[in-house]
């Protein structure tokens, strides 16, 4: 995870960073006791002593304080409604390129790495990751799309992001390790673009 | 791992069991720390103090060894080439039937997933399974399909059968666990199908 360093503000001069610490450590502990849906900004808040408006304040949405908590690299859920609203032609292209650009930053990368080793490796934080990409991201899509079987053909494109992610970063089979991003996108935007609106 | 037990054979009365133990546990080693590639039949019989053609004779080939030390549930690298043998318009959908019905056997489940969690969660890990599926997986496919992208195309199909299973049996996304196998073999199949052949 990065290091944020809360700026001084007036009216506020006191206990900032110690606050934000002590709510990242409160959201740390209730996500992985209670799960992604299962924790709000409100029992968040109470562990950490602090009021939920200050919550809000320094970290905005539910889905911000678990990717600050976290440490995620990318914030799909709120980038992924925006390449969904585009021209319709080109969704499944834009999107897998947005994602594997996203990943040249060796830090995205790094940190990318590291929460699917994380999340896939034990029982205990699978369901956490799981609950926010279920919630944040797949229902975003699934809105977005509205058609009956839209959760199902946001899993689908989530089942082929995640496999590109695992084989071409983590477990690196060297044809896809090796593969440029147009390649990339060229072969696997068709496939994103059908499960969406074929 | 299932639990074989060697039976008795004739002209072998005494040792069967603690030589097929021994080697089970030389090849974990081997594997362990030099890789799939790096390992070979002789360098584990070595480790396991017996003679080489004893490997063979119990355990068969290389993979086949590997398959049993590491607890695989499945054999694709035997199953995907008589697939991929047969009628070629089909090949995608029969790729996905195969495995998903395999999955509905609760023990090959068990042992995928914990596979699966194993592999993706260390850096120690990782390359062994990785090396397994390149050399005996997509290394078939891709010389089954004898096309010079042979390699970029048989990885593909390997991001989505590994998304496929890491989001419906690990991570659980409730559309893909909850569809039928028929549904998915409709969706998925002309995915693998545009993969390996358009």
């Amino acid at each position: 995870m990065t290091e944020h360093r809360a700026p001084r503000r007036r009216g506020r001069p006191r206990g900032g960073t110690d606050s934000r610490a002590r709510i990242i450590a409160a959201a740390v502990d209730e996500f992985g006791e209670r799960g992604y849906d299962g924790s709000t900004i409100r029992s968040i808040a109470g562990r950490a002593g602090v009021d939920p408006a200050l919550v809000h304040h320094y970290f905005g949405t539910k889905a911000d304080l678990f990717a600050e908590a976290v440490g995620m690299p990318l914030r799909p859920d709120a980038d992924v409604p925006a390449i969904l609203a585009g021209p319709r032609d080109e969704v499944g292209e834009r999107l897998v390129r947005y994602i594997l650009e996203a990943f040249e930053d060796p830090d995205v990368r790094r940190r990318g790495v590291m929460l699917m080793r994380t999340a896939v490796a034990s029982k205990l934080t699978t369901p956490l990751l799981a609950g926010f990409i279920s919630r944040e991201l797949i229902g975003r899509i699934a809105r977005a799309l509205d058609v009956p079987d839209a959760e199902l053909r946001a899993s689908l494109v989530a089942s082929q992001i995640a496999g590109l992610l695992l084989t071409r970063y983590v477990l690196r089979f060297s044809a896809l390790a090796e593969a440029s991003i147009d390649e990339l996108v060229e072969r696997i935007g068709p496939t994103v673009q059908r499960y969406l609106f074929d």
